[in-house]
C-alpha cells in the first residue's frame, strides 16, 4: 500500500481526488492538509465523505508530511506549492503537483506569466509534463510530475497529434475554450457567486490567461517548432466540463476522415481518449477521465472539438493516471467509473 | 417629479428597483449611495445600466440625502437602515424601508429575532406594513412604509384571506417555502458560490429564519388571533422566484372551488394577485410584480401554492407599489412589464 | 459470473445501472433491450459508454432474454414490465423490477392508482419491497424484487424508524418532496423541455402522485397501523437528487438528540444511510447510493430532512444493492464510488 | 392605434413580442394565431399573461387576418411564413417576418440552405433586412421587413463597422457563437430536454447552420466584397442570451482603443448598441434590447465580443424596433425596460 497525502484538501479538485483514491486498491490516505484550525474532520468540509473517510484536516509541515506519506498530491496554489514540493522531493518523496509550478520549462516564462521568481528552478525541465498520452515514457518512475492545466489538457489532446503529423500549420491556431465554474475554485468571490454567473455566459482573461504559455510549450514540442496560440477562455453556467473548439489551418488537403484517422492512430491503445463521430457535449465525459474528440472541416479550416471533465481528466483523474504510471500500476486503476 | 434616492444601490434588489424607477414617469433618481470609494459610475457595478443611468455611487450622509431627495428607498441591512430612516423621517422625507426594521410592531420581538436594540422604537407599530393588498388604507399618505420580506409576502398572500374568512384554523399551519439564490444577497459567501448551490437543493435556517415573526404577526392580524407558523425555507438552484407550499387545516368542509372563490373575492380589484387553476411555477411570475395562487384539497388538508418573484413582488416591485399608494399614483404605474 | 440483462436500456436509470454493473466484479452484461430498430450500439444512445461497452440495443422477446440472462433488471414502464417479469420469473430467472408493478401488495389499490388490471396478481405480496434497510431478510434469495420508487425511498427512510419506535403519530404526516428533472424520464415533453423548467420551481400532481399508496403501505407496515400521508412532489431545476421535508407530530417529548439517536440506532450497520448534524443538500449525495438524514424539532413538530440521488439510491443503486442481497454478495459491492 | 396580429403565438419569441406590444402605446393586439383547436385563451399557453391579455388563440386564414390587422408579426416557420406574408403584403398589410424567408436576396442561396423553392421570389431583395443600426433608411415606411436571425444580429453588429471602415480583412473571419436554449424553440425534442442539455455544453450544426449565408450576405455588403465566415454555434445551458466571440485579421495596426473608437463612432446616436470596456456577459443584456460589444487585440488578431438577448434584440425587440421605424414612432418606444 502506498501511503498518500493530499495537500490543500478543501477544494474541488482535492475532493474529486479523494474520491478516486478511496477506490484505489493500492492506496491508503494518510494525511489531509489545510490551514483551517482545530483539526476538523474532512466530512465537515466535504459532507459527501461522511462515513467514508475518517481523517482530520491538519496544518502540517513538510517534515511531518514526509514522515507520513510515500507520495503526495499537492493541490496548493502556485508558488506555495513549489516550496513544499521542493522539500518533499528533496526528502525522497514522490509528488504529483497540481499547480503550474513545474509545468513550464523556462523560469523566465514562469516569472513573466506568474509574477513570481521560481523557488526551485533546478527541477524545471526535468519534471515531466503529466499528460501520459504524450509523455508516459518520462512519467514512468518519475519522482515529481507536473499535472497539466485543465484547458491545456483539452487543447493539447485536440491538436498535438495533428501538429506532430504535420497536418495543420503552427500559426493561426485559435482555441476558443469554455469551462464550467468549478474551474474557478472554491474561494468565494463575486464573479462566481451564483446569481452573477448563473444564466450568463462570458469570456474572461482574454489574451492573458496563464494557461497560454503551457499550451504554446507543449504544442511547440509536438510541432518541433514554435507555436503561439490565441486562447480565449469563457465561463459556462455549469459545474464542470471543458469544451474547446480548436481552429487550425490545414497543411495539404486531408479530409475529415483522414484527420480523424490520424487522431485515432495516435490514441490507439490509449484508454482515455476517444475520437467520436457525432459532435460531443461535455456531459458525455462528465464525471469521467475520458476525453472525446471530433473533427470537422469547414470552408478550408480544420476544427477539432474536445471535451473533458475539468476536475477529472483536467485535474484529479489525470493525477491518478500519472500516479499509476509513476508506480507501474495499470493505467486505468481506479479510473473507470 | 419626485426626487428619489436609493440607499445601498449595489445589491440585487436595488438593481431591480432602479430599473423600475427608470420607467416611472413621476420619478427622477437623484442619489445612489454605497460605501464604495471613488464615486464609481453605477454602470461599473450594474453594467446593464450602461447608457441608461449616468449617476455615481456616493457615500452620502443623511443630511445630504435629505437635501437631494423627496423620497428614499433604503436597501440597507437591518439596524443600519433604521438609523438612517429615523433621520430622514425626522427631516420630513418619505421612506420605503426594505429592511426588517419597521416590520415588527414589538421592539421586544425585534430584539429577540434580530439581536439588536431598536434605535427608533417610537415609530414601531405606526409604520404600516407595506402589503397594499392588505393595508392600502394605511399606506396612503404614509411617511414611512415597511416593505415586507419576500417569504412573508408569498405566505401571507396565500393564507391571510382564508384566515380572515375563517376557512382555515390558526394552528397547524406549515409553510414549506423555496427561494431562488438572489434572495441571499450579493455578498460573496461559500453557501451561495455557484458550484456549491448549483445542482443542489437544501433547507436552511430551519426553525430559525427571521421572517417567521413577521408572518406570525400579519397572519395573526388576519385571523384576529395568535398564529405560530412552522416555516421552512429552502434554497433552489435558480436566480429568482419563491414558491410557498402552504398546508392548513380547514374549518368546516369548504371545497377547492369555494376556497378559490374566497381568495378571488378577496383579491377582486387588486391588480397583482391572480388565483389560477393550473398549478403555477415560479417562472410564470418571474420578472413581474404578480403573485399567482392555486388551491388544492388533499386528504382533508388545504394546500395553497403561492408564486412570486422574490426581487419584484417580494421586494422592489412591492416598494414601488407602496410608493404609488403613498403618493396617490395609479397602483400599477411602472409595474406592468 | 452472473449474466445480466437490462430491459429498456435507453433511459436515465438504465444508463446509471449499466455504469454500476460495469464496475461489478460478479456481473457480465449480456443483453440490452429497446424497441429501437436496427440494433444500434448502446454508445449511440449513451455516448459516455463509447469504448466501455460494446453491445447493441436489441428488441428481444422473453424467451431470448431468458436464454441469455441469469438475472434481469427491468426498466420498462409499469404494466409493460409485469408482463415480461412474469414470463422471466416463470422461466426461473431472477428479476429486479424498476416499475411499480410489484410494489403494492393489493391488486385493487394498484388498479385504482395505475388504471390497469394487474397481469400477475398471484405474485403481489410475495415479492419483497426492495428497500434492504427494512426488508433485507426477505430480499435474500428472492426471485423477484420490487425496486422502490424514488420519492418513497426518500420518505420511508426518513420516517419508518420513528414510526416503528412509536416516536411520531401515524396521522398528520406531510411529505413535501422536491426532485430533479431526470425523475421525469427521457421522453421529450413540454413540461421538461429546458426553457420550460429551467429557472422555475413548481409543484405537480398534487394529491395524485402514484407514489402515494406505496408510501402509505410501507409506513403503515412500519407503524403496524394504517397511514395516509399528504405527499406533495415538486420539480427542481437540476438534473438529479430528491430532498424530502417530512413533517410529523411527535408522540411524547423526544428531543432532537433523542430522535436522531433513534434513527442512528435503526441504521447502525447499514452502510448507505447516515444521520448527519448539519442540514444536508442533495449535492452531498449526488452520484452516490447514500441517504443523508437530519432531524429538527420546530414549534412542537418533528421535521426530518432526507436527501438521496433519485437515479442511484432512488433507482439503480438500490437495484444493485438488492441484487447483492439476492445473490449473497457484500451489500456495498460496486456501490462505493 | 395600430391593430396588430401575432402569427404563431405559442412560441418563446411570440411570448416576448406580446409582452413588448402590451407596453406599446400605439398598439392594440387584435389577433393571435395558432393551429391549436378550440380557441384556447392565450393565458392557457403563457400563464404569465393571466389578467393581462384576454384573447384566444385562433386558427385564422390570411383574409381574416388582413381584415383584423394593420400590421402583422409572423412568428411562423420558414416557408410557411412566406406563403402568408405574400398574401398579407399583397393585401396591403405591413409585415415583420421573423422567419428566414425574406432575409436572403438570392432565391438560389435560399433554396440551397433551406431546401425549399421560394414562393415569393419577386419580393426578395426588395424587402429590407431589419437591422436598423445598418438599414434604418430602407426600413422607414417599408411594407415588409425581414427580421434578422439571432446569431447574425450578434455577429453583424460586432464586425460590420470594422469591415466598413476597412480595419479588418474579409477573409479568415471566425465566429464562435454560444446561445441559450430558448433559441431552439418550444417544440419538445430530445436535444433540448432538460436533463440532456443541462450541465452540458456542446457545438451543433458545425459548418451547416442556416444563419451562415445571412451573415455572409450582410458582412459582404458592409465590406463591399464577398465574405465567407466560419460560423460555429454552441448550446449553453441557460435560457437566453447569445455571446459571439469574433476573430478577425486586422488590416494595418489599429490599437484596441482605435478599434473601439471606430465601433463607437458607428453606433453614435444608435440607442441600443454600446461599446463597453469590461468584457461583457450575456446577463447584462438579458431581458433587454441592448447589444454590448468589447474589443481586444491578442497576438495580432482582433477579437470582438458581442452580447445580446436572443429573444429580444435577437428577435422580438428587434421586430418592434423595426415596427417603430416602419411607422415613424420613436425608435425606443416600448423597448426600454
Amino acid at each position: 500500500m502506498i501511503r498518500v497525502g493530499v495537500l490543500g484538501a478543501t477544494g474541488y479538485t482535492a475532493y474529486e481526488l479523494i474520491k478516486i483514491l478511496l477506490r484505489h486498491p493500492e492506496v491508503e490516505i494518510t494525511a489531509l492538509t489545510s490551514r483551517q484550525e482545530g483539526r476538523p474532520p474532512i466530512s465537515s468540509v466535504h459532507p459527501s465523505l461522511t462515513g467514508r473517510l475518517n481523517l482530520p484536516l491538519e496544518d502540517l509541515g513538510s517534515d511531518e508530511i514526509a514522515q507520513r506519506c510515500d507520495c503526495v498530491f499537492s493541490c496548493l496554489p502556485h508558488a506555495a506549492s513549489a516550496a513544499v514540493v521542493k522539500s518533499l522531493a528533496d526528502a525522497g518523496r514522490k509528488v504529483v503537483d497540481f499547480s503550474a509550478d513545474y509545468r513550464l520549462h523556462d523560469a523566465g516564462v514562469y516569472a513573466a506569466w506568474y509574477g513570481e521568481t521560481h523557488v526551485d528552478p533546478e527541477r524545471l525541465g526535468r519534471v515531466p509534463y503529466g499528460l501520459p498520452e504524450l509523455f508516459a515514457d518520462r512519467i514512468v518512475g518519475a519522482q515529481v510530475v507536473a499535472n497539466p492545466g485543465c484547458y491545456p489538457t483539452s487543447a493539447i489532446l485536440a491538436l498535438a497529434p495533428l501538429l506532430r503529423a504535420g497536418l495543420i500549420r503552427t500559426d493561426g491556431i485559435i482555441l476558443d475554450s469554455k469551462s464550467g465554474v468549478s474551474g474557478a475554485g472554491r474561494t468565494p468571490k463575486l464573479t462566481t457567486l451564483y446569481p452573477e454567473c448563473n444564466e450568463s455566459f462570458a469570456a474572461y482573461n482574454v489574451g492573458k490567461h496563464r494557461h497560454t504559455p503551457e499550451i504554446d510549450q507543449v504544442l511547440g514540442w509536438a510541432a518541433s517548432a514554435p507555436v503561439e496560440v490565441i486562447f480565449t477562455p469563457h465561463l459556462v453556467p455549469m459545474d464542470r466540463g471543458i469544451l474547446t473548439t480548436a481552429y487550425a489551418v490545414p497543411v495539404g488537403s486531408a479530409s475529415e476522415a483522414q484527420l480523424a484517422a490520424a487522431l485515432r492512430d495516435f490514441y490507439a491503445g490509449k484508454p482515455f481518449v476517444h475520437v467520436v463521430d457525432a459532435l460531443p457535449g461535455t456531459k458525455q465525459v462528465s464525471g469521467t477521465n475520458f476525453c472525446h474528440l471530433a473533427v470537422r472541416c469547414v470552408r478550408g479550416r480544420v476544427l477539432v472539438i474536445s471535451c473533458i471533465d475539468n476536475l477529472i481528466k483536467g485535474a484529479s483523474g489525470a493525477a491518478v493516471q500519472n500516479f499509476n504510471w509513476m508506480y507501474g500500476f495499470p493505467e486505468t486503476t481506479a479510473l473507470l467509473f
